[in-house]
């Protein structure tokens, strides 16, 4: 049974929208479930994501991708483990594919090293179904209206994390599940549910 | 040559003030020195730090240790790199060893792993000398007046702590130097400015 739920994809896939009324839907079934976001979700990791997304300070990349793993570690230990502990159901908007994706491939830190520092911090507290939000970084870009710090990087990192993003869903059909961004809203919600195996 | 050195040790050592005076008599001498601190050193760094040492957070063991990599890889690419491409002599209060000895071994997250995930963010950019100022855990807590979230917690974190510094001055004997910290300040530095081959 799928206890930890993570929803991925380029900005401007759609994983907020997706998120919120995936929750909602599970909610509505009776289902106790813990919505989190990343960056974020705890009072240190909040203030840790005023640095990484604010625009205030010129952040070196692996500064970046170890700041988003200690709010990683925080969220983790704080909120999804006693979650998970209390048997309820946490949806995550982001994961640590996220980094995986951005720092990794698309800062060019590499993939492993940024699985290797991510996973130490989180201790096994993974999610075990990832849904990748698929879309392409051309559309992705044209959708996304609120401009962080990282998304106005632009075009060609955007590529290389939809291409980081395909690869680790190719390399773990088994926790990946790849579905359609410009699909309605309702038909992928649908598609999860049946997923969690929620009737 | 040294162009990169480090001043180690558990709270109450004397690292300050030794780094301090170092510091003041190598530039008597004339010599280029940038000196910096952990963590802290660059704008991100300083707020990293207000998280870090401030006691408005319940901080996770995991997130700490991974907010001290990030305040030191910005300092690493930011402040370091720039200085030892100059020529400049960096002397700095604290490095990566005090994560190995504290969060690796006080907190118990493993020294190893503390250890993969900072190197992974400093790109080589590390201390070619550490001076370890050694001192009994019991003293050094003595010593120390200036509390902050790490250093009350205690003799037993202490003890742990000096006994990894011990350990990783033992491994790797051709990096470190090991002074005893009971020693006049004056001696301890015209002990380093020897090692530094200032005359």
């Amino acid at each position: 049974m799928i206890r930890y739920l993570a929803v991925e994809g380029i900005d401007g896939s759609g994983k907020s929208t997706v998120t919120g009324a995936l929750v909602e839907a599970l909610r509505a079934r009776g289902r106790s479930v813990v919505a989190v976001r990343e960056p974020g979700g705890t009072p240190a990791g909040e203030a840790i994501r005023s640095i990484v997304l604010g625009r205030g300070f010129d952040l070196d990349d692996w500064a970046e991708a170890l700041l988003f793993a200690a709010a990683r570690a925080q969220l983790a230990a704080d909120v999804v483990a006693p979650a998970l502990e209390r048997g309820d159901l946490v949806v995550t908007d982001r994961s640590y594919f996220s980094s995986l994706a951005y720092q990794g491939a698309g800062r060019g830190l590499g993939v492993e090293i940024v699985r290797v520092v991510n996973e130490a911090g989180l201790r096994g507290i993974v999610p075990d179904l990832i849904v990748l939000l698929r879309i392409d970084a051309e559309k992705g870009l044209a959708r996304e209206d609120e401009r962080d710090r990282i998304s106005v990087a632009g075009i060609d990192l955007q590529r290389r994390v939809a291409e980081a993003y395909d690869h680790l869903a190719a390399a773990e059909p088994g926790r990946f599940v790849v579905i359609d961004a410009a699909r309605p809203v309702s038909e992928i919600v649908a598609e999860i549910m049946k997923l969690l195996e929620v009737r």
